[in-house]
């Protein structure tokens, strides 16, 4: 049994709380086990200077990431008075923003930004697919308002990994800390993949091992578009 | 009658949440009308290099101030992925460090330092006040449980200022854009003075006005402090 | 009796050089007792990217505050090659750019910014209230000769505080590092406060403490003013 | 056919001149097409001080990667005067690291670090897979001079993609621009997987595509290691 | 005799490889003794903002200069992670940019910039000067195929110096740092000067001696120029 | 005839006030022409960490310049707030650094560092050279008081260029625009050359040139040693 006492396919409790914040176009208050993240989504009327540059037509999604400084046991550093973001939050930031990116039609967008917020309020693991699970349900209420043609489809993320041998879904602080392998997946609810990003932190894997993975985050991730889904019906 | 129909000298709404977040030793989110803000008070066991430098005995409290980007109508820049805090930033966490370390006994806290984190979730004026009258809350909850020969006594603050030519308690951000003079006052909750802060931003203010609106600025802070006692109070 | 000898509402030797340096519209070499500050008033033919933005009409009036680094017992750090400017710094400009706008009539400046240049030769406490009061005549003289519908009033600027429980005025620098309230006041000429600042460095204080010490800065002012007059009479 | 000629499953030429410079432990200049990336190895007789800070034993790999300014059609503005380095530098500097760390038995290597340099001279497509599979060499080279017992195994990395709608192998610049999936594996000598990163750029995947492109992935790395181990042989 | 064997007024084996890389206009790599330097010329549609505000016509000239890294014996801390560029690479570049723009017309330039860029991969010795003669080269052959009007002469550099009492023709690294007197030359082909920099690192220097040392440097620098006119030689 | 009536030969006038500010070691303000600088010498009771890490034995001297904004006919951007130095800023201090160095007997000073600090009040051309004339008094002072064995031997700098085809002494800003070749000499007080930097801005120049700049920069130094000399024995 789990440290928490879950089964090894079974998810922390995920609770997504739409319109959290009342200022952006879009936000929702996203957790699951104790992890917990601020997602909104925001417009800004203009597009980065490198589309005007080389004529790239529609919008652009692009994703900012932060973790309260008060987030984590260790109070973690803020990034804003060191003066730069982390590398950790760069490759975060990157990911969310690209996932996004597929949840939305940037030509009917328009020249339009989105811009994506990910603040972690309480870290327990798994912050990045929270970040893009709950990102896509304030890109969702975002578009409803202000971009109805511009909204694909729903997109959400978890992790998987390795501990003590186990393949094991949504992994905590604790499981990721010690996992052999980690592996955040990305889908659409239509069931394919947007990003798969597997790591071995401790010994390699056999192609295997990486299906088994792949099963288990499909069976997670299905229940997660079903709480997306609810939170969406929720604020209508 | 005021944009949001309160009397002069009446509060907006405030509430009080404490140990919102679990891992720092306190903390709370704190509401004020529609502005809200996360103040949490962690330790951390070493003392800043000038103490050791110039041996000052005791502990220290420092404060970090953040604006999440959603939180206003117009998204803010992330100071993080700026690179640097604005000067706003850098006075507001100042004169929150400075009165929350009216709060404390240095020398009972050893050697030791208190951060005290304030971010806000979403901004509606009055951020600075709702930042030291939440940190106050945490500050007290942290030294309750790991350093309770340290705290010595609950601050707060409120701002006070003059709007189309009436003195006004507790502006909200519309107020404060045009208000002729701005002020902010901390206070102990025995009823001393640790800090005031006034601006004539429009017209300048003859002395009959500064006591009207620290007259004003008392009559906030005494409701404040009983809502600080009640939080402190549910959180046992 | 004091430190230097002097009475707990007598000034230092205050003495304005105008004209100290040939290049900004206005200048002036300001000292009180051993502290020395160049202040420089110039103008720049183009307003603020933020009030490009917002429509803003007017002009502008900014301050940018340093020290040498050989101002100080201790040399201070170079904050070029540091990269950054120290959060005092930030705090400081941004008081004095705040008073030097009641100063004038932006609007009557035209869309055009002047540059207050405060830079700290020789320190020994009261840097910020020297920086407003030089500023103040630097300001008056480049008006005069180039914008002279844009000059409202004289503004000036001094310290007040309680040293050993008596209340003193113009603190030194060893005055100021003993304080147990520490306030700095900014007039206009004609008698009306444009901002106060007071902060209980050791001990809370009361109403009537306030009251003792915005007299005393009163009457310290007083005798700033009719030392701005000379200098601006000494210009002509 | 492909652009260049190729079929959908063959390599470009690579070809790796191990010591091209002569300072460094170990370094090798690898090519791939017209891509060529210098990568070196050097000892560093101390660990990172966050190892120090947790007590963590052993050694520590890492890498900094980065593209010379003239290594691109358009300029690349370089990053040591921009003064920072982009997501993207961040991002691949982190995987290249990630994956040497595998390469090597850290407890082995005793308190010392190893930088691994990735510096691009010419680019076209394929410079992390190209870093990690150069780097991998350069670090062997060092292993075998200064700590035969770190070393544990060859890795490897190589881009596979969708293009068109083919599966391809070792993608060149034109055609990682126009791919609707990008993916980079990296796997050791023995045939394990160490990171998979697929991301799909234009249109989501499914499982047989995932298949389809790390089977394609192992066809060329096969290749890859022995082109590894005769620069390897050439370097005695 | 010197440390390597060579005569006094000896140069090392200098080795100019034109077209080193495909993508910039015009690339060498020199090497002179184990110093090797890739030098590169790259055309931006743009001329500096500074030569936009101030009208000024033509062209300009700019370098930016780097070390690898793995470059020298102690690896050198990368300037990109390290966020600035050092002094001495300011001061390096600054040469070099200086120097080339006395190569051509930049008037007949047209409104475009020139970059130049001058990147270690050994270090030992005399790289300003190896960047100079090598960036002249590789700005000729860009000139040639983008801007023959431009091109007005070849220029070069070398270094001389005082080691233990004698005057030598340039330098290797562990010359240079045991060098009385450290002097750099800038010459053009047809023999006039453009930059002369001498140093006293550990004793001032007379008149004679700086005769001398030019002697010595005019000496070298017309056999670099031979290898300079071979490598346009064989680019054609 | 000059601009500014003087002979080719001729210096501007030159002023040094020794002590000028009260709390470095050592300190004069240095006018020549309206050219005035602060330069002041600072003890620090450490050497900088690279002389620790490799064990180099005695003292060091450093030089910080900074230009204040409105020292310059356009104000100059401040470099604290920019966040960075100028690449000219940073070439100066190291001339000025390396200059100074050679004034003192590093083993002498001891494990001390002395911070030379030079400010530019008013700037007309020259300030460089101005710089190293006035803190070499400064320098002086400071031994004198604080390390009488460190002191070796006045150093002094002055500019002479080419003006419209003539050789010209101590150019001022205007002239200094307008050379053809701008040069700086820096000299001890027995004779001997320390630092020389000749840079053609408009046409290479000869030998024969070459040697009556150097000529006209004696001549102007012998006056500039006497200036110092006067200011030295004014302080005693």
């Amino acid at each position: 049994m789990r440290i928490d006492g879950r089964a090894n396919d079974e998810l922390r409790k995920w609770v997504i709380t739409p319109d959290f914040i009342g200022q952006p176009a879009g936000s929702v208050l996203i957790g699951c086990g104790t992890t917990r993240e601020l997602c909104a989504a925001s417009f800004d009327a203009k597009v980065p200077p490198w589309m005007k540059a080389q004529n790239v037509p529609g919008g652009w999604i692009t994703c900012e990431y932060g973790m309260l400084p008060a987030a984590t046991k260790e109070r973690t550093r803020r990034e804003a008075s060191a003066g730069k973001q982390s590398g950790r939050t760069v490759e975060i930031q990157r990911l969310i923003g690209r996932s996004l990116r597929m949840s939305a039609d940037l030509m009917a967008l328009g020249e339009r930004t989105i811009y994506i917020d990910c603040d972690v309020i309480e870290a327990d693991g798994g912050t990045r697919c929270a970040g893009i699970s709950g990102a896509a349900v304030a890109l969702a209420l975002a578009c409803r308002r202000y971009a109805p043609d511009a909204f694909r489809e729903l997109v959400a993320a978890v992790s998987v990994g390795v501990v003590d041998g186990e393949p094991m879904l949504d992994l905590c602080y604790e499981e990721d800390s010690n996992a052999e392998v980690d592996m955040n997946i990305v889908m659409t609810e239509s069931g394919k993949l947007i990003e798969i990003q597997g790591t071995a932190e401790g010994a390699p894997f056999d192609r295997k091992r990486l299906d088994e993975l792949v099963d288990l985050a499909e069976h997670g991730l299905k229940q997660i578009f079903a709480i997306q889904r609810a939170a969406l019906e929720a604020a209508r």
